[in-house]
C-alpha cells in the first residue's frame, strides 16, 4: 500500500520529519500536494481538513488505507514499526516517543523564535520582540534542548551512536533535521556547536552519510530550506546569542 | 501497581491534564512531588531528571514499575488503555492521540500568551509583549482551536457526547480542562463562549458532574488556579480580545 503524506508544498517544514523516515526506508509514499492531477496538490489535501469526521487540525498528517494519522510524532509513532525504525521493547518506545514529542516542542520555539507575537504577522512585523525571543531562545533554550539530546546519546546504554537503542529510529533522523536546521538558521551562533555537542555532530554526519538518506538530500524531492519555513535564517536573528 | 506521577507541586500546570485520567478511573496512584518522606518531594522529582540514562525533558512524566513516560499525550496514550479511557479502534485511538497532541500545542500558546519572549523572564517583564500576543491568541487562535474541537463533537459520527467514539476518553477530559482553564483565565473573553461553542460547553458541564470528577474537584488534590501556572487571570489580558 502507498503511503500518502500531506503537507504543505514548497517547504520542508513539519512535514520533513515524516519525510526523512519514508526516504531511509525506501518506502512507496506519495507527496500527496506537492503532485498534479485528480486526488493531488493542496486541494487535495485541504478537502480532508474540512468539514468532515476526524478532520485533521493542520497538516502533515498521512494516509495509509483507512487510517489517517496526523501530528508529525503521532505519524512517526505509527509509521516506525512498519519502516523498522522503532526500538523493540516497550519502555524504550515509549521513551522514544517522549524525546520524539521534546522534539515538537523544540520545533514549536524554533517557529517561535521568529514569530513571537503572532502567526498572521509578517516576521518583519514583529522583529523587535522576534530579536528578543531569539536572544532568550540561544541563551536559554537551546543549550537546554540540545544538551539534553547530547545527554540522551552520551547515556544511552547501548552507545552514542543512536539516541534509543542499538539501532537506527526515527528520533535520530529527526535529530539529524535539527541540526541541519540550526546550522541553515544560525550559523554564526552555530559554528562552534560541534564542539558543544559532539556525539550530535556525530550523530547528524552519520545520518547525513546513510545512503538513502544522501540519495534523498541530493534529489529534487529534498526541498531547500527558506524563510517560509520552521528554520529561517535571518542574519539580524544570527547575532542575537551571547558570545 | 500504584502509579507515581511526577509533577511540579502547587500548580495544576501539565500534570492536571493526567490527574484527570487517573481521578476518573480511580486508579492508585501517588502525586510524588506533593508527598513527604523518603522517595516523595521535589527532590525524588529531579532526581529522576538528572544524569542518567532516560531521563525526561522535563515533568509530568509517570513511573510504573519498569516503565517511565514523559510528555501528557505520551503518558495519557500509555494510561488511558489501561484506565478504560481509550478508543478500542487503532483509527480511533490515532486520532485520539492526534487530538490529544492538538490540545498540548493549545497550552503551549496559553503559556506563550503570558510568556511571548522568555520563560526565563516574570510576565512583568514581557507584559506589552503579552498583550500583544494575547490579543493575535483570543482573535485568531482560540477560535481555531475552540472551532476544531466543536467540530470534531459536532461530526462525531456516534453523536456530541464525547470527542472521540461513544464513551469517555482522555480527550473529554483534557478539554474539560482547557474549558475550566479558560473560563479562569479570561472570564470576560470568555463570557460568551458556551454560545458559540455548546457543544464543548456541554461535555465540560457533563465532565464536572462525573462522581469521580466531581469529589476530586471539591477534594484538596484539585489545587486551584492560580497566576503561577499554565492558566493565568491577568485582567489587562482579559481586555485584549476583539469584542
Amino acid at each position: 500500500m502507498t503511503y500518502e503524506l500531506y503537507y504543505w508544498p514548497g517547504i520542508q517544514g513539519r512535514g520533513e520529519f515524516v519525510r526523512l523516515a519514508l526516504e531511509e526506508a525506501g518506502a512507496d509514499y506519495v507527496d500527496v500536494a506537492r503532485g498534479h492531477g485528480a486526488g493531488r496538490g493542496v486541494q487535495a489535501m485541504t478537502t480532508l481538513m474540512g468539514e468532515r469526521p476526524f478532520a485533521p487540525f493542520a497538516p502533515p498528517f498521512l494516509r495509509d488505507g483507512d487510517i489517517l494519522v496526523s501530528h508529525v510524532a503521532n505519524i512517526l509513532a505509527y509509521l516506525a514499526p512498519k519502516l523498522g525504525l522503532a526500538p523493540k521493547d516497550e519502555a524504550l518506545r515509549l521513551y522514544a516517543h517522549g524525546l520524539q514529542l521534546t522534539i515538537t516542542d523544540f520545533v514549536a520555539e524554533v517557529h517561535d523564535a521568529h514569530h513571537p507575537i503572532s502567526t498572521e504577522l509578517y516576521y518583519e512585523d514583529q522583529k523587535t520582540e522576534a530579536k528578543a525571543r531569539t536572544k532568550a531562545f540561544l541563551d536559554h533554550r537551546v543549550p537546554k534542548y540540545f544538551g539534553y539530546f547530547e545527554h540522551a546519546l552520551a547515556s544511552n546504554p547501548a552507545g552514542p551512536a543512536h539516541a534509543v537503542g542499538e539501532s537506527l529510529t526515527t528520533v535520530d533522523l529527526s535529530l539529524f533535521q535539527l541540526w541541519a536546521g540550526m546550522a541553515y538558521a544560525i550559523p554564526r551562533a552555530f559554528a562552534d556547536a560541534e564542539k558543544r555537542y559532539p556525539k550530535l555532530a556525530a550523530l547528524a554526519a552519520a545520518v547525513a552519510k546513510r545512503p538513502n538518506i544522501a540519495r534523498y538530500l541530493a534529489s529534487e524531492r529534498r526541498l531547500p530550506f527558506s524563510e517560509a519555513g520552521i528554520f529561517r535564517y535571518y542574519p539580524v536573528l544570527d547575532q542575537a546569542a551571547k558570545r
